[in-house]
């Protein structure tokens, strides 16, 4: 039985973490810290887990994490430098699922993320926990840096077109479209539901910070990859729809049968049949993603379409995901329930 | 293994019947009969459930379902009452989600239901599958006749009201609110998106199918009782709030104890803290019922807060319930996931 | 052309005035003020109304109202209330679209509002701005506490029943629902897009602000008038769906007709034909409130069903309305438009 | 007083040309068709223009429209072709908000619409309705094909770069999302609120018919026009968004200037300060285009963004802006109200 750590408990990711871990037959919740809420039951933040745990949340310390085999951080981005080094330590194992340790360039991580790194030493050490892309060395880190919803929906995409060297890549575009969870559990006027429902719009089309992340990781399989990427607010709670273009460089293949093979061995990655248009609410819940591939041949492009719950394959389920193949057990547990719809 | 049939499965109460028997560890689906869709297979029409079944719909025959030891009717009212005798006369159980052995008084069913009924005989065998008032009728039932979504909701708020006398059986009033899946999945107008979003309404304020429903469970506790039941329809997929009025016949009960003693045993009605306001959200994908009760002393009035997902435990994950309880498997099994926040 | 103040421009009733004065031929807006956005053109906070006011917000200061003939609050509860003499003293007249001149009895007001009233002296001579019962006072005030958004339809929905002596005065039940922009443009994790969609709760069960409101007019018009008043948050926008009960106090009465007459002759009231439902979105950026009234036999109640969008009739519309009566316009000037369906 | 007849009244863009002629000051609808609904009152339909309209429904019939100076067809695709002539013949204009008489290629026109065209020899004389394109044509035109909603906002934002040279022309891509209203008031599943709320996804990848009529149009200005139109469907009513995608051919171009200066004198175009990410609810219910334009030094491609309503300047707006020119009214009566936030 796994003993289970998880900073930063009260916002999307640490609920949906506390979900999922419900479900799952391996581990048990030791500790969960926010700072905020101290002293108050779980369940009386999170009503749906009425009855699954009786755990409060405790003050943020490091020293209660010591029984822990695993901790996840579920904290706003630059919380998990700070403490990392400390847990490895004591040979605790750690997920971050925000972004201290996912870009491997810390002048760049600097630059996105407005302040200075505080850990860049363990940044080279941690996988990237994109398991479709390093299963192998998940499955021996110590640190994993859990990818970003977009970046996870994108690269999943374009794995097939990269690896088998099947686009021009530099013509790469990822129109995303994200349900609002995304953004985070927050205090904000400008994610209230009176301002985001019956209403779409773009937001960060000269940067956002997973830019760099999804481009780091293109360039390590072509260093020519490049994109333009526009992410934008979509009304409704969980979803991410990623729509990428690409030019194809040549117009003989079977692109159909390129995305079967590529992905035929992996569990949670769905390759849909060949005209297929995805739905978010397909994977609603779950940890899958599921893509269709189209080629358009006016242009000579592809399209892909990928569909995750970002807060599922985009956050927490990954993480889990992430943490079965850390701690040998079956990829799958804890991960097998369908998508629910309606 | 519990071998199971599921008659009419393109609608709402279909899909989630086999999102649920997706996770049941005994069981396995071995028919599933569609008239429109039969040759699909499953995951064409339910895109969620790809990798999960392998089954295509089929015609709809008596004969199919001849190895199973359960068939569920997932099909609109008046169609399990013209196939439950063939099918309990060859020791075939039967849990029928729709109304046609809901209602003991054949004259009142075929007022509200329009039609003649087809096999008045079997109703006075079947019985009402509300595990919490009928549970030990259920374990050795044939025939079960699953309850109404609002009449679930609506009896677990006034049970420990009205088992206990503790209120003006004449007073009650059921103002209860429905996301649309309650609606079914049909072709209407009526019911799309553009028509429904961003609005409210009631609707049949003179008269709901559900009415003699809720009205016979509750006068065969008091038959004094008498209710009038509001419906509204709510801009959302899935949850159910019954707000339920009704007059204390006295000042000094201790009411939130008088709940919390009713429903102690209960896995899945949930008794929240006094003063509390239950969410539809902390029910969405579960087989939970939250319950608030509130006393207003102003008007000696009780106000019962009740919320359940209209498709599980108001449908789907009910008859799971009941099929567990029928066949002697803990009652819980499959149906413990917990709701989806957010 | 009356010069127009609006103090507290950015919050939702703020927004809604400037939207249908956009279109009212009578005005022009002067001054409108923000702490917060003081410097900012109006248009940057709301680009809906681009080209429409090239208007600054402006730092609140009484001074800066002086060439006004009308200053609208659309401000937080308590701010009016120690502006309102200065303002009087100078002539100006005032519409509070807050509650802080709508309760009479200071004690009440002072225990709902959780302080001291800043300006006791005024609260007589503020008239309850609800123009189908108090039509005449209106246009003779200086100082018009606008009615609440559940005051609003509840009181209109019994009006018929009350002023006819029509019902049990003690008996009444109003299960309210509302849009989520009833509460207001602030930054609250509780109100964010992810916590409210796909979900409805009840809230304030044991007590709402609107309240005592609501049962301050009703007593004025029958004393032994008391009610059980019980909001719901939806998953919309705007719209507020009041479902009002009570006990018919004889059973011979054309209540259809009764609502006829006595709107005929208002020209934002609709009383829709017998058997009814209305829908919130019917009234969708319109002033205008339907009214449904059935009556059953059973139990010998009516329910009454009123609608109204909670920004226009429940806040800016009905100021306007207002407004137009205290200058001798037209009443309907500016207010004329249609809901928007769908 | 200009007397107009509506054809195919039920559907959204006839509610909606009702909804803006209600307060159009210069217009009468003396009939409105409609087969299914014939005999009954236009309110009782659409609650929303109760008090505005005393019109019924009646059957169609060409003889009906003889004393209408206009008739708009807002019908399905095929039907307006089928009637036209006869109109014409009478000396009554026409306009057409369906794709009868948009594409000048009839053998194209065929192709995708998948029948032959009943009236080739008047599909020539028709005016592509988009004022801002053709308004010179429009002033004297007799036929107006009004614009598809995608069309209309991914040529607006085109525009400014295709007739100033500044793009690569056979880079464009369009990415464009819509709310659910453009797909008609129809009984369908697939649009119904279960089925599309809380999900996202693409449609018509590989060929919508509003491909032809987007290409005719960017053609006409540089025949080297090339574009992938990619749709997807969006979880609220109204508003459309596109993105649009395309290489710029120099990377001196102050871009910001080059759209304010296109669109200075349009009344109905509005281009936003640099930087800015138009919101599809800015112009909910107005017939506005919001447009911003970012360029994106890294991949030296323009980004353009642009937002309509899609039953107002995508539809029944667009009409009416079109019926003005034609009938020498100020191009923006009825028309000036803006957009409804929130």
């Amino acid at each position: 039985m796994l003993k289970i750590g998880i900073v930063g408990g009260t916002g999307y990711t640490g609920v949906e973490l506390l979900r999922l871990l419900a479900e799952h037959p391996g581990t048990r919740v030791e500790v969960i810290t926010s700072r905020s809420n101290a002293g108050t039951p779980v369940v009386d933040v999170f009503p749906n887990l009425r009855g699954k745990f009786d755990i409060k949340f405790s003050e943020p310390d490091v020293d209660s994490y010591q029984n822990c085999d695993l901790v996840f951080f579920a904290t706003p981005n630059g919380v998990a430098m700070g403490q990392a080094k400390a847990l490895l330590d004591k040979g605790i194992k750690l997920i971050d699922l925000a972004a201290d340790f996912r870009i491997q360039d810390i002048e760049t991580w600097e630059k996105w993320y407005g302040e200075a790194h505080a850990c860049p030493s363990l940044v080279e050490q941690a996988v990237y926990g994109l398991p479709e892309l390093n299963r192998d060395a998940i499955k021996t880190a110590s640190l994993v840096a859990n990818p970003g919803c977009y970046p996870t929906t994108v690269i999943l995409a374009l794995l097939p077109l990269l690896q088998n060297g099947l686009i021009e890549p530099s013509s790469i575009i990822a129109d995303c479209k994200s349900g609002v969870s995304g953004a985070g559990r927050n205090a904000n006027v400008a994610t209230t539901y009176s301002e985001l429902s019956e209403s779409v719009k773009a937001y960060a089309v000269t940067g956002h910070r997973h830019l760099p992340e999804i481009r780091q990781i293109l360039q390590s399989i072509n260093n020519q990859a490049e994109l333009v990427f526009v992410p934008h607010l979509m009304p409704m709670i969980r979803g991410l729809h990623a729509t990428v273009y690409a030019d194809a460089n040549n117009t003989d293949t079977n692109i159909q049968q390129v995305f079967e093979n590529f992905y035929r061995d992996e569990p949670f990655v769905d390759v849909m049949p060949a005209g297929s248009h995805p739905e978010t609410r397909s994977v609603k819940g779950a940890n899958h993603c599921r893509i269709a591939v189209h080629y358009l041949d006016t242009s000579k492009k592809y399209v892909v379409l990928a569909v995750i719950d970002n807060l599922v394959k985009g956050a927490a389920g990954q993480a889990i995901q992430n943490m079965n193949l850390m701690f040998g057990l079956n990829e799958t547990t804890g991960l097998n329930a369908p998508g629910m719809m309606p």
